[in-house]
């Protein structure tokens, strides 16, 4: 094993499926833009491929491959072998994932005897030939083959020779890859372990093999390294274990792994740099905010409690000695270090926090302790500050004197209504009204919800503009803002559910800003979260000596 | 190994500290009859230790322990091993551990050189003769004693030597177990498998030696069965895999493979019957709500997505057997399949569920195609009917000419007004117009956001009450409905932003039922979700012959 270490060290591959398996979570379903927005991300992090989908098999996949986006990164089409009675030039569903005019290209075939007789209903024969054709077909057209060996380690107990012979195949026919699929994902690692070295010893080589598992016994990590250990050089996996079931390996926490760990790090290289692997916690909560889901606190390298001290014996050897409680630095995966606010630490984070948004305060000064506790106080209330930065920056600057009440709201009204327009058609619309006072001087203004195009935008939208329209000489300022996202979660406030609101905005300047509005009613949330929107955006560009209202 | 199968099965032993460690995760603090609940669940599930947490060390786990409740299991009390400088006998926070009077005590102890030369500061034979005299002294007062070795793995990568020796100390003052700690959770299985099967070689004893892994890499189900794998023949974990920042092995996925896959089912005996694992899907869910936290979907076989199968493929292959796409009978843990609708589904998958809602559509019928079409329809312009299953079943009854037109909705109208009180403090409150038509009467109702406390509870809420309000002879069978839950997200319904709401519904006779709407307006897509909810509890208790409007 130690003159290991001194070889060069071999090349592994990532499959990123979360675009194509990743959609089958359950209550996942990625418009065509996030897809886009996702498969860049993916490039970024430097991964090897990005399969983005089955082309034909839905409107969306379809869509996303006709303006795929330029990426590094081999974007794989997915799609099935061809099936029996037709050749592969004219099956239809194989066309509509050729015209998708990939690099490369995978598709899935039966790799277990009993589902060839039971589920397809042909003969076994025929079943490799349909495998061989499709590869062929694949490699003829100047493109890259992948073949996903379908139930490959359920097949191989029960038949080895013939799952060998599939994907024997499969390579024979010029597959790049043959990716030994645990498709219902009951696999155990040392059962993976040991397939995988039997079918590499009956001659499969192993740098043209790849695995695919499910977390089905929580062991879809353990059964990929087990699968690495044993030769295989290409993983599939997902970003956040999403997949079908109980989810794909989670190449979240693969990547940091193979990158930090040993024997893993010394003996591989990936496509995934130091750099990259510093973003991965903000790519995993990306994708979470993408599909409006909370983060999970403890997931593996990236989690918010992934390097959370709790217990008091190992939060005084952290201060001493990170080492003793920590198998790798939180930053080099872009994770922090989470020790309780009441000591030390917890008000140098606070500081730290503070002077990104341009307040410098000195260690001791009591605001530090009054703004934490503030923080506490809100977030047991169900606000959340760890995207919204701008809110707690205004929060910041109330404690320590430092923000001005630029205009005063007195009241406001929405209404929304929906009825019979005059052509018989049920339609809505929305109006607010809002009353505010700016440089002493009471101002009414009101405005409705609709589009350009006539189109209703709702409630909060009506709101956001009769708020804006008219605040004086500060209505200027706020010409080339506007609300670019808008996010809503119920969570708990105490003993109910209020709802959460999370706005982002943007300005003529680049500049993008996150605030939060908590409230049992969605529109005061909103509208609270709108408010701030607006503070933040008159701190930067009238300054803090003002005191208009 | 196969004349293993024929040999008598060997006793595993199953050890919970979801009460000790467990109560180490992030935003994790259990009350004193919260710990005796779960305690009872524990021992109902037939585990064989529960270490009820460390006497001494906080109010609740005194108070737990001087109320100990009856258990079949071992109840075990946590503490550390004697410090230097005193006796056992004189040592106070030791002292503390015994007086809980349980019958099994586990001492936690440094197995690692470096830390009791930095940590603790004391010689390496000092700290090995804390270790032996403190087992001694369990055993002494006729209790039984397990030795928790803190970072053993770091530790025997060190100084193998030193890790080796410290456990034997244990072992031979009398400790029934000595349990190997991956403290950091930094250890990948296949080096725990290596350690352990190299100190059971160099004399340590299998049958005495557990496994306690942390879940840092994702791997920590992986490494207590590769423990296993290698002799040990104890795992310590927590149900949900609570625990300190990644959480400890979970034994809610662990549990389930030692009964039902082999190696495991027929090479060891737990103390856990078919009967209790029959429960296990319960128990974690239970635990979810003592601690009011959102189930795991995907959790290894108890999550509610465990047996969901919503690619196309999968879910026509289930119909024909299930055991294609399960590894295991979802009943054997008490969990039930789920084939959700997607717009990757089959007409066969649309039958499967069209009969859970009661509807017997025969195959080949043309309304299948149909409902297909009007679903992708819909999932085009945000809609998603993976959990709403209620609003699914509204879509296939009008497609299929079996829903009623209870009552027709003329026009509603809500406000929302935030204004000063008569005491000078902002409040907001919504009021909602409702105009129906029912048995050929209009009718208008209005009701206000307020609960029985005077709070608002926002627009939804104030739409809701005056939707059900009065639709005349309808109104009796609403009375014992409720909104038990309301999500909302923002997404993608052709090229513009719209909201989806979901909401959660109950009735008096247990019935819970889900259903969505999609809108620009989020009150206009809540009131849409609000219909369909009372459109399916009619159907339920009305029938479905009814033509009032």
């Amino acid at each position: 094993m130690s003159d290991r270490v001194t070889e060069a060290p071999e090349r592994l591959y990532l499959y990123d499926t979360t675009l194509r398996d990743g959609q089958q979570t359950q209550g996942v379903q990625f418009s065509t833009s996030e897809k886009a927005q996702i498969a860049k991300a993916l490039d970024e992090l430097g991964v090897d491929y990005i399969e983005g989908g089955w082309p034909g098999a839905n409107p969306t996949d379809s869509a996303f491959f006709n303006a795929a986006p330029a990426t590094r990164a081999r974007l794989t089409a997915f799609g099935m072998t061809k099936r029996s009675g037709r050749s592969a030039e004219n099956d239809d569903v194989l066309a509509a994932v050729m015209n998708a005019g990939t690099q490369t290209v995978c598709l899935v075939g039966k790799a277990h005897d009993y589902h060839v007789t039971h589920a397809l209903g042909i003969p076994l024969e025929e079943n490799v030939e349909n495998i061989r054709a499709s590869m062929a077909h694949i490699v003829a057209q100047g493109r890259e083959a992948l073949f996903d060996a379908e139930h490959f380690f359920d097949g191989y107990k029960d038949n080895p020779a013939y799952a060998v012979e599939v994907c024997r195949a499969a390579l024979d026919a010029g597959a790049r890859w043959v990716v030994l699929c645990d498709t219902n994902g009951g696999a155990l690692p040392s059962e993976v372990g040991r397939i995988v070295g039997e079918v590499i010893a009956a001659g499969l080589p192993g740098d043209r093999l790849g695995i695919h598992t499910h977390n089905d016994t929580e062991n879809a990590v353990a059964c990929s390294l087990a699968a690495v250990d044993a030769g295989a050089r290409q993983i599939q996996g997902t970003l956040n274990g999403l997949g079908e079931r109980c989810g794909n390996a989670n190449l979240t926490a693969l990547i940091p792994t193979l990158l930090l760990k040993e024997p893993y790090a010394s003996r591989f290289e990936t496509g995934i740099s130091r750099e990259a692997l510093a973003g991965l916690t903000r790519v995993s909560r990306m994708l979470d905010d993408i599909l409006n889901r909370v983060p999970t606190k403890q997931a593996a390298y990236v989690g918010a409690s992934a390097f959370a001290h709790k217990a008091g014996l190992h939060a005084s050897a952290i201060l001493k000695d990170p080492s003793t409680y920590e198998h790798v630095d939180p930053a080099s995966v872009g994770n922090t270090r989470i020790i309780p606010m009441s000591n030390q630490a917890g008000q140098s984070n606070l500081r730290k926090r503070l002077t990104e948004a341009g307040l410098v305060v000195e260690p001791g000064d009591p605001a530090l302790g009054r703004i934490l506790e503030r923080i506490k106080a809100r977030e047991a209330e169900g606000y959340s500050y760890d995207t919204a930065q701008a809110s707690f920056e205004l929060l910041a600057r109330e404690e320590l004197g430092q923000l001005p009440q630029f205009f005063e709201v007195k009241r406001y009204k929405v209404t929304v209504e929906r009825r019979k327009n005059k052509y018989n058609k049920m339609v809505s619309l929305s109006e607010a009204v809002v009353v505010v006072k700016v440089d002493g001087e009471k101002k009414l203004s009101v405005s409705e919800s609709l589009d350009e195009s006539g189109n209703d935008r709702g409630p909060v939208n009506a709101l956001a503009k009769a708020l804006a329209k008219d605040l004086g000489r500060y209505s200027e300022v706020l010409d080339d803002m506007h609300l670019v996202d808008f996010k809503v979660r119920i969570t708990q406030g105490g003993t109910e559910a209020v709802t959460r609101v999370i706005i982002d905005s943007e300005d003529g300047q680049g500049r993008r800003w996150s605030t939060v509005g908590v409230s049992a009613n969605i529109v005061d949330a909103s509208f609270e979260a709108l408010l701030e929107a607006i503070q933040w955006k008159l701190v930067r560009d009238c300054g803090t000596k003002e005191t208009a209202a």
